[in-house]
């Protein structure tokens, strides 16, 4: 019999590095930057169900929830209290999960990534899944690299592995330009592209080993306690720190499946064309983006991201577009804070 | 006896410089770019009211006269039915005022300008009507140069002419960035402002002798013939080249008032603070406007013009502001007439 299989969108974010689009309460997942037009969530949401079904749940910040009820109803959602990272987030929907099916298998999945082929990723974490059945390994979707990206971490796999389950040498940090550069050349490097698979009381065992408070935690919570006072006391600290860099047996799956983080301004530049209207002349390359029917007329400026969302407006060079946290910063300090 | 003092404010104007401020049947002269927050035309008004009292009149478009009514209540307007330059349109000024006064003196006044000492040019423009009382000249304003300008005509003045009427020796067009700065350092040459002071009937004479079509079809029209009709067709043709290019004993009274024209959005850059919400990142020097509360926040960009309107939004560095016509022209184009 093969054991019934989950899905965990992770749905959280603090709405800073997409701003003006993003705001608090409206991270980048429920942003209309899908392929399709559709929400980012949405469009995970689809990647989710292809490989379980109906059986999706999204962890989100308290905040988030109604908004996220809204981009995609009918999809059981469970609640941050705060935010605490990846780890405290995949543990509560873990021991959720494992509470109604102890012995559930399940991927998790960020809800605002890009990816471009969905059937393909789908196979892939289907064969993930899959691989749970024979061995009871923790997982990962390594995304084969297609420039020396330093935003990234990095898995390192042995060289001459056979496919597609590899096991996984290291984890490594964001590299500088170098090593990226190193890396991708190498052929023995892939992004870690904060996909997982494992069985759910797998991860949890993890948990309790690495970060028991987690563990202990997440599983008072789902028992019954006061998730409002339990939570917040947990380290924060991502999957990675928590688990994927300590555990035994952690195997990947390379992917090639046009994967991309949205991590800045210039990452949708790459990933979408201009939405609204818009009159350029000369110039060339810049990337406009309006939330309404607002025209957007350049002349003689390039390479600029423009953005009309709500009551703000934002320019910025795309080479610069990681710093919008410094506006957001800047605007926070300034007390501005309908504009956030 | 001293006769009754006139002033025609010159409303015309298509609305493209300042796009997306301004705009079809919101000209420059309508926006609130005042010193004080105020429309330009509110401020014409002010100068023409200090010379002139409540003798003022506003000719301007046909589809102008509504907004133009809203923005000066209560003071009489003519309209165009059709754009025909200025000399038509100071024509019909001075025929409809000659009809009830034809000992009219009146000082004619380009609604768009920026006048920093507004006290200071009224006594010039009074000197110049007092002028008026003992010698029958056409004069103008001439403003002392503060820069190379190239974009406006310039008057040449006798070397070593008593002030503060002076006779003019010639007009000269826009020149060229050398003449230009041979201009300002010779101490002789004035800025051609677009102020006119002269008897109503004088202006009326030079009508006819120069172009006589425009004298007759103005008679013509304040004599009750149908301006729709007549008005059409008059040559288009500026006072300038109609009448102070060609007429004898043209005199001008040169001013240090602050005046600008207020040609580009570098020129209102230059003149005025940035009005809205602003946060920025790096950067400097840019401009930036909204009529709205839109918070407009910049990261590592200078010397751009910002301008947020209505449905438009306008992003041009200050040295390339000039070339908003383009945008115009392509919006245009593409038949985009609800952001004209």
């Amino acid at each position: 019999m093969r054991h019934v299989r989950h899905a965990v969108i992770l749905a959280g974010g603090s709405g800073t590095r997409l701003w003006p689009a993003s705001r608090r309460g409206r991270p980048k997942q429920l942003l209309p930057l899908g392929p399709d037009g559709e929400t980012l969530i949405a469009a995970a949401l689809e990647r989710a169900r292809g490989v379980a079904g109906d059986n999706v749940l999204i962890v989100t910040g308290e905040d988030m929830v109604a908004a996220t009820h809204d981009a995609v109803p009918g999809v059981p959602v469970i609640a941050e209290p705060v935010g605490r990272n990846t780890a405290p987030a995949i543990g509560l929907a873990a021991a959720t999960i494992a509470a109604r099916d102890p012995d559930a298998r399940l991927v998790v999945l960020p809800a605002d990534q890009h990816v471009r082929d969905r059937a393909g990723l789908v196979a892939l974490l289907a064969r993930g899944l899959d691989e749970l059945e024979h061995h009871d390994v923790i997982g990962t979707i390594g995304i084969r690299p297609t420039r020396p990206e330093t935003g990234f971490g990095y898995l390192e796999i042995a060289a001459g592995a056979p496919g597609p389950v590899m096991p996984v040498v290291r984890f490594v940090e964001k590299p500088d330009r170098a090593t990226a550069e190193r890396y991708v050349a190498s052929g023995h490097y892939l992004w870690n592209g904060g996909m997982f698979f494992a069985r759910a009381q797998r991860l949890l065992r993890e948990l309790d080993t690495h970060v028991p408070a987690i563990g202990a935690g997440v599983r008072s919570i789902v028992g019954g306690a006061a998730a409002s006072e339990i939570y917040a006391g947990l380290p924060s600290i991502s999957i990675d720190h928590a688990v994927m860099e300590r555990a035994q047996g952690v195997v990947t799956i390379p992917a090639d499946v046009g994967w991309d983080d949205i991590g800045s301004w210039a990452a949708v530049a790459e990933l979408l064309a201009a939405r609204g209207p818009t009159v350029a002349v000369d110039g060339s390359d810049n990337f406009v983006l309006t939330d309404d029917d607002t025209l957007v007329a350049t002349i003689g400026v390039s390479d600029l991201v423009i953005v009309k969302a709500g009551n703000a407006l934002l320019v910025v060079p795309k080479h610069a577009a990681q710093r919008v946290r410094e506006v957001v910063d800047a605007v926070t300090a300034q007390g501005l804070l309908k504009y956030l």
